[in-house]
């Protein structure tokens, strides 16, 4: 068997820290998982019959280990893990979010939890960029991790290359066209920088760049929130008729 | 001098940590602020020179203490603290965010700094409920904290009978009326659940009860994400022209 050790980012796995996560993991992408860990002091609830029952039809290796959670999970509270493979996941011709630079896990597991929500499941990353398949990234997207195509491009114009078809739309607070009288053009990418730093100027050169107005006693809305607003916004006539 | 000890519930004062958060503490508040704390390690950039300036002109004293952060910020990466006293803020008549038994001082950060950015600055909190002075809210509002009045309320009840004039939104997985198709009357209370539980279907009785689609393969969109889109829509038609 595998070395069981903490996640890092050339390994071929990773890992769903959690019993609600796992269980979404088993769900949603059997063929990818590769075992489970159990805790010792796992408790037999109605969900964790369940999961070991998906798990035996799927033909997938349950393993009781301490030492799994020691190395993977230290701080404890946490009593099944999955590990499962990592894949290439190569774009459909669709919509796409474009995540450029981003760089915290958490809000990148926000990002596709709301996105997955609105029915867009292809997900482009422009490096440099923090690790999709960090377990925290994982975890914080609540499972939705397991419904998205992930795909990573060194530079936008290899991004742009590859989609000259998608509409481009830069969300940015220098942009003049607010976001509520954007034409929109399907299939759309919708594209939001770093935390930080924002997108750069010259992104207006190549794409529509929009803003989401709001007042001048905050600096900006938080990159999660920007892209779930932007998000909402281009899909509502799809999910609320 | 007061003494320096950890953030309390039943202290009077609280803690603004990190150099830009207590820029936008005197900056905003200079009444409130009771003292600062500078780390014997801090640099004198632009910025600390600039918030020094701000502090002579308020005469807010200024004390360099190595024990303030080892107490209040024990992992280090903050060199400026800034104290200050928490007050009462009754809520003006005026649309209002509800936020119902919040448990996560990071949400309701993000909530206030989102509430702020769309021009919402009276927050009610019916209790149980994370404390709003907790630095942990302070810090994740990224000082929008300072910009609004918050209220605690024993119960919804309480709330409704202070302001029976306001049209009540109820966000709820359970609700029929998607938002897009809601008659915004003003000034309105729109009304969050708790991250785990959302909000009793008893509230369908007293408000109208509201819903923002998503996919099924996500069970929610997070809180603060639920209450930033609905802000958004709320106050488009005032922010977006």
């Amino acid at each position: 068997m595998r070395k069981i050790q903490r996640y890092k980012h050339d390994m071929d796995v990773s890992y769903a820290l959690g019993a609600t996560l796992t269980y979404e993991l088993v769900k949603s992408q059997p063929d990818r998982v590769t075992r489970i860990f159990q805790s010792p002091s796992l408790e037999e609830t109605e969900g964790i019959i369940r999961l070991k029952e998906m798990c035996s039809r799927h033909s997938i290796h349950c393993e009781t280990s301490d030492k799994a959670f020691n190395i993977l999970s230290p701080k404890g509270n946490c009593y099944v893990i999955g590990e499962f493979r990592k894949t290439e996941q190569p774009l459909e011709d669709s919509s796409h979010i474009v995540l450029v630079n981003p760089s915290d896990a958490g809000n990148m597991g926000t990002i596709i939890r709301t996105a997955v929500g609105f029915g867009i499941t292809n997900i482009a990353i422009i490096r440099n960029a923090v690790d999709f398949y960090d377990p925290r990234t994982i975890r914080s997207s609540m499972g939705a991790a397991f419904h998205v195509r992930v795909e990573y491009f060194d530079t936008i114009e290899d991004y742009c290359a590859r989609f000259p078809g998608n509409e481009r739309y830069a969300f940015m607070l220098t942009a003049s066209i607010p976001i509520t009288d954007v034409t929109i053009k399907e299939p759309y990418s919708l594209i939001f920088g770093n935390e930080a730093t924002g997108l750069p100027d010259a992104y207006a050169d190549f794409c529509t760049s929009v803003i989401i107005r709001h007042s001048r006693d905050i600096d900006s809305l938080n990159l999660p929130m920007a892209a779930g607003i932007a998000m909402y916004e281009f899909t509502k006539n799809a999910w609320m008729k």
